[in-house]
């Protein structure tokens, strides 16, 4: 029987628990983390690799950020394209300076576990959390198992960092929230690939044959997508049929897709989920535990983080000043940039797939929306702040 | 027999076809107006009365805008309701001076009919086309009822400004064009009443009972909406009915609206249409005879001026320079507004109506985006520059 006491008991050791821990510690307050996985799975998990400004901005305030301003790429831009037609919305010049960052969400995630277990700090991996007590109480307790033993982490409050299928959200009690989902009528075909990336920045692009993207992972790694149906079975795609797919839909003159060996490749579904309620008494949900958006607009992992943001905010608020009023408002607060982050990964979303007939009235509105991004720099504006992440004062009364 | 001969041959005295004459006529181009109806009901007939900035500067330039800017109310802005909160977006200060004026339908068709008219020009009422005829070659004709005899207006192009059901496009070869609709699943209940306007600007408002607007004609007539079912009958709505209703779903705080007698009452349905292609040889079709948008942004006239303004330079070129470029761009010119506006009826439409279950995921994108105004001048200059009408530079290459 392993019993542990902490201020924080974290469950989820992906980049929002671990950014959680780091940012607690920095204030004063102490945590723990269960995470469920082993080291090697959790580290070598392909995820997000798009940071927002803000994202970039948390990490390196926390002094996390050496790797990845060193290693990862800063993007001042992105293309997008529209039959075979290409635009480009530059980001700091329409949004005073603010831009993103290219660096695999599993990267951010060695080098917190790096920092975090070097100072010393207790993170428990194949430790799962298998109950959530007294939540309502000033004294709450995650039951887990670890090493084939119970074990009980005592804490002021939980926070679930647990993701999409985590006890966090099932323990919340039904009646205190309200779900809203959204399942879109078509998936990613993924990969990854041993070649340069053949643009300097991502490619959005709409084509007749269906949505594609361009994005990297390093100078020597490609990330690649293309819309495929939702039953699509991925053994249906070979990876000479991939790259013939991904040239023709991302095509545009003067310009050419270079290919290499895949080493991933996976289909995923494309969905909108939400609640409308993340906390219960001492319990807190942050990131995919609460909400998933279509990775269309590079959103997952950065709402994760300002939902942190949010929490540690209140969580410092209530061990310094005994106040819970921002605990109090962590929902509602979150839920503004959950909201405009729904909305916007819904707008890319159906700008750049095919819904319905290539060149019926909704692909029409499709076009006149990518012309306006062409000649309104307040339109384009819209998509850079957007992009890089709207900064945390647009959301304050 | 009354036979006619004129350069362009224009079918339709709404505001398309009377602009068109005007400002050919300055050109030193002669034409000849043949409208079916009785100059009493095209004066009589409740339509649009929003005027872009567009508009409006195209009849100043025409010296048709003398009682316009008299008796006309101009806007500098609008207001945005929802959930009974309450925005506003300022044209002038995002858009650089550009604004909106509230000036009847119907009373431009009066002041440009009566210029025609005084001009000592032809015009002729109940003067029903019955057939266009030879408009591949260099000589249409119009074969036209008049008085209970047949008459044939010789010209050298034929303009069909003559309407949604008017013959022009049922004229046009059908293979020489796609068509493209969308009909909305709700109607507008639309009243006229004889009280001063309860705001000094627009409101559109989202409320869970469904959309309202409040607009006005004149300093003592208000115009008012509310959406209601497809199949909803005028007659299940007695007036304290309608300004109860108005009053519920227009309500904020510290804000009142003056009810009074009604003496208009009908019902719309809310219907995107158009084609791509609006010419064919000889003849063009402007305005609503090519594209019909939801009233929600206030779009239906204007674009049938700017359709105009693209066909008086197709002519103007074509007589004084002998080219029939520009006359045979004419349709891929005019169509990048028409796209750009049917996006943004689109929009507004989707943004204020009631759409399935109040509180559910479309509705809350909705209050992101009303929320996202807020916050955003790059979103909200969207609404200010498509609301007050893109310039036209906006439009070219």
């Amino acid at each position: 029987m392993k019993n542990l006491k902490t201020q924080v008991g974290i469950i989820g050791a992906g980049p929002a628990g671990l950014t959680l821990a780091h940012w607690l510690k920095k204030n004063g307050i102490s945590s723990v983390i269960l995470e469920n996985r082993s080291r090697e799975y959790v580290e070598g998990r392909v995820r997000a690799g798009l940071l927002e400004q803000n994202t970039v901005d948390i990490l390196t305030e926390l002094g996390l950020a050496n790797r990845l301003r060193k290693e990862g790429q800063e993007h001042h831009g992105v293309y997008l394209n529209f039959d075979g037609e290409r635009t480009r919305v530059p980001f700091g010049e329409l949004t005073r300076g603010r831009n993103i960052w290219i660096y695999g969400q599993q990267e951010v995630v060695k080098d917190l576990t790096d920092a975090w277990l070097e100072a010393g700090e207790t993170l428990l991996f194949e430790a799962e959390a298998t109950e959530l007590k007294n939540f309502e109480t000033d004294s709450p307790e995650i039951v887990f198992e670890y090493q084939g033993e119970n074990g009980i982490l005592e804490c002021d409050f939980i926070a679930a960092c647990d993701g999409f299928h985590g006890i966090g959200r099932k323990t919340l009690p039904t009646e205190n929230f309200r779900e809203f989902t959204v399942t879109y009528p078509f998936s990613w075909l993924g990969i990854l690939a041993n070649v340069a990336p053949s643009s300097d920045e991502l490619i959005y692009a709409y084509h007749e044959r269906g949505f594609a993207l361009h994005s990297m992972r390093s100078e020597t790694v490609s990330r690649l997508y293309i819309q495929v149906d939702n039953d699509e079975d991925v053994s249906n795609w070979p990876d000479e049929k991939i790259w013939e797919e991904l040239a023709t839909r991302l095509g545009t003159e003067n310009w050419e897709l270079k290919s290499g060996p895949i080493f991933e490749k996976s289909i995923t579904p494309m969905r909108s989920y939400f609640i409308d309620n993340m906390q219960f008494g001492n319990l807190f949900l942050a990131g995919d535990a609460a909400h998933i958006v279509p990775p269309t607009g590079g959103k997952g992992l950065n709402l994760a983080i300002a939902d942190v943001k949010h929490l540690v905010d209140g969580l410092t608020d209530f061990y310094q000043n005994n106040s819970r009023e921002s605990l109090n408002n962590y929902s509602k607060t979150a839920l503004k940039r959950i909201w405009r982050a729904q909305d916007f990964s819904n707008f890319m979303t159906t700008l750049f797939h095919k819904q319905g007939e290539h060149g019926a009235f909704k692909y029409q509105l499709q076009k006149a929306k990518f012309d306006y991004i062409k000649t309104s720099k307040a339109y384009a504006t819209t998509i850079a702040e957007n992009y890089v992440g709207l900064p945390f004062e647009a959301f304050e009364d």
